[in-house]
């Protein structure tokens, strides 16, 4: 395994150090990730917490590591002596990998002492905000395809890590395989792929290349066909190919088309195939999709079985970015919590105080997720008494909830620095996104114009909230 | 290192395997990586070729990867056999780092046998389309800001080599230092960072904890001024402990603003500090900038000295992929070249055929790029008789050169799969971009409407490109 324990800011290891001058470093610490709302992701599917797990087991800095430290010049050799010997020794909540979640709800908490806190921030962040972002474009490019969706970005992907990464979100966010080989080895993902334009490029023809591809992998025969005149001679050339494959007793697996009109192509080749007897062979697109061009697709009566998105998939192009944050909440004196916030001129930018925890209520009846509720941790919920949630800032929008059911959204995951909880496989984690999707109304995750999903504060956290934010503006 | 040679596209080893049952699959083959045009970069700064050539220095599987690959069910054993025996033996031709390289420009050319020059192209574009991407970016940054851009983005980074080779990538551009410390030890970057907000939140109050960081740091005490309230609290604290310093004998290093209109309190901060006597505290700026925001907080008088830039230029949000392709250029047989072009409905999609180089021309009196000229392999470009050059699809604009210089923009930097150049040093890579960007007149760097670089192709390549296109016309 890569030692990432460097894969952090400067300033975690400067403020660590200042802790360390101040005895400061090993005071217990709260720190919450969550994400703030934003225009383009209706909900988030939650991703790299695994990856999260193997940093935090395997912290240690080594002694090269120290060297570098040392010629910065600004550290002592005492400081250095001590993060030689610093494992992370805290503990980690989170939801679990494939959860949808919403804005401002600490997806992972960290409790640990200062120093190790601090310095965890910035690959904590990395894993959880790659591997959420592109698990939730994953999700949002699966709703509109309605599934098959193939994720073919490695080439595109920034660097091999959001390659082998991206791979491994996409899939919990709903894709069904992979380009990737790595990704397909490392994570036991489907992979999938047949030919380029190179190929038939290769052969003094079109039907030379395809009749070559067919001898190979008679089995596999899936022909792109777009690389000359995709109706003309492609799709043609694809028939006679799969004639002689059935000939021999096998049946073609499809097409490709990768450029051109592709509603008017997919529709044409569905045709042809058709009338020449094959009705099984799938239709498979690609070419710089993502979930607008496939629901335009789609309207337009395409005939397309299965998508394979690149580019907008593997980097989330019309958010790169997730922007998930890591704020404190709250520090221990003597055994004693003292809460922490971080106030600002937007209300929406103030956070969320305490050692908290989450729930997700559910209709009884119907099944469905009504809101999730941020508590302070140990707060209980009893499912046999109404209860009130109300707006977090609005908080004349109330409502009383009874016959509901209620569950924690995260789990103790590692206690002491040792982990508590076998994680699910990858295949798990997929399966559980769609099972939990299917608990929320339509209206909580379509994209345009989404009913927006309540996510309240218990009345306690509320009040404590509350009371922070107005000692603040008295004092200071 | 790890071994990333399962990072490729299933397609790869699939036509692998068809060529291998071919007999093809050792045919030398030459593939070109090159960008189209994008209205978002004016010019792109080449990067990833070291990691490039780590890779195919690398090349090779192992026995758990042919394992892997056998459970796939696609491959036979002789072909696994073969995988587990090859090595990367192809010559690489490729432009340095740092080398301003424009669209349809050949920037790394791989003459190799078939089945290695397809298994290398995924990763080879991913490594170059990334840092390529992220070098290109920082480069639109650096200009924006005219220096000191400090790179902070891995916590938003699409995992870890994003952040990593990111950082590494920005430094070419024109970054002076970046947050990552993992950059720093591997890359020998300069690392920066001070504090965060929760350092101040852990302490009863801002003035504790900017003076416990400044006992800590004394030499290097950089304060962030935003938490509660700047121009009110934050400046005059950092001023009182400005003054405590240097009753030390110390000098503070600055402030730095994270929020806020960065405009305004960038230029009452100034005056708070020129008032106090310390005019060479610098005032440093982060939280969402890119281009554009430098851009504008220039012009708005903003007394800014050094940007930290984080999100937008390690994911280049606006653009979060290049979209370097991979093209057939050429196949050998008997030891004669047969170029191969790929035809497309839209003219600038048509590749540029056969074993290519590229030369950048010079006025000699000015020093300054002229013109870049993509030839056949083997073709020289005398300086001592007039070129004329012309546009390679619009031919009527033609302009004959006298006066000029020439230098070819690519060396072959692997030969039989040895490495034949010793690679220049990060620090020289970023070195070399200054010093050509230099030589480019301002009309073709700036970002707004710029003059259009000429990319023409040479007389013998034109040719060549016009007959394979009519013959293809007449022919299918």
């Amino acid at each position: 395994m890569r030692n990432l324990t460097m894969l952090t800011d400067l300033y975690q290891l400067t403020m660590g150090y200042g802790y360390f001058r101040e005895g400061k470093h090993e005071q217990e610490a709260v720190f919450d990730v969550f994400f703030r709302p934003n225009k383009l992701i209706t909900y988030s599917v939650a991703a790299g917490m695994e990856q999260a797990l193997d940093y935090l087991k395997n912290l240690h800095f080594e002694s090269s590591d120290l060297d570098y430290l040392r010629s910065l010049g600004l550290f002592s050799e005492e400081y250095l002596d001590y993060l030689g010997r610093l494992r992370f020794t805290g503990d980690v909540y989170a939801v679990r990998e494939g959860e949808i979640v919403f804005p401002y709800e600490p997806i992972v908490t960290v409790r640990a002492p200062m120093i190790q806190a601090q310095l965890v921030e910035t690959a904590l962040l990395t894993f959880i905000n790659h591997q959420t972002l592109i698990a939730s474009k994953a999700a949002k490019i699966c709703a509109a395809a309605g599934g098959n969706v193939m994720e073919f970005g490695l080439r595109r992907a920034q660097g091999a890590d959001a390659g082998i990464y991206g791979a491994r979100a996409a899939i919990i966010g709903g894709c069904t395989s992979t380009s990737n080989v790595y990704a397909g080895k490392a994570f036991g993902i489907p992979v999938a792929g047949t030919m380029a334009h190179s190929w038939i490029m290769n052969f003094e023809d079109e039907l030379t290349a395809f009749r070559a591809y067919a001898e190979s992998f008679p089995e596999n025969c899936l022909l792109l066909v777009d690389t000359y005149d995709t109706l003309r001679s492609g799709v043609p050339h694809a028939i006679t190919v799969f004639r002689e494959l059935r000939e021999k007793g096998y049946e073609p697996k499809g097409i490709r088309l990768d450029s051109g009109d592709l509603a008017y192509l997919s529709k044409e080749a569905r045709k042809m195939l058709d009338e020449a007897g094959f009705e099984k062979a799938i239709i498979c697109a690609s070419g710089d999709l993502d979930e607008n061009s496939i629901r335009s697709l789609k309207n337009q009566g395409a005939k397309i079985d299965l998508w394979g998105v690149g580019t907008k998939l593997i980097t989330s192009a019309d958010m790169p970015a997730l922007g998930g944050v890591y704020k404190l909440a709250a520090v221990y004196e003597d055994g004693q919590e003292i809460p922490k916030i971080k106030l600002s001129d937007t209300t929406e930018k103030i956070t969320n105080p305490s050692f908290k925890d989450v729930y997700r209520i559910y209709d009884k009846k119907s099944g469905k997720a009504i809101a999730d509720l941020i508590v302070r941790m140990g707060e209980e919920i009893a499912e046999d008494k109404p209860l009130t949630i109300f707006h977090p800032v609005d908080t004349w929008k109330r409502k009383t909830l009874t016959d509901f059911t209620v569950r924690p959204l995260r789990k103790k995951i590692m206690e002491w620095g040792t982990v508590t909880e076998e994680l699910p496989t990858l295949k798990e984690h997929a399966a559980y996104f769609r099972r939990e999707y299917a608990r929320f109304w339509e209206e909580y995750t379509r994209q345009d114009m989404p009913h927006i999903y309540k996510v309240d504060l218990s009345s306690a956290l509320y009040e404590l909230k509350r009371s922070m934010v107005e000692a603040h503006g008295k004092g200071d």
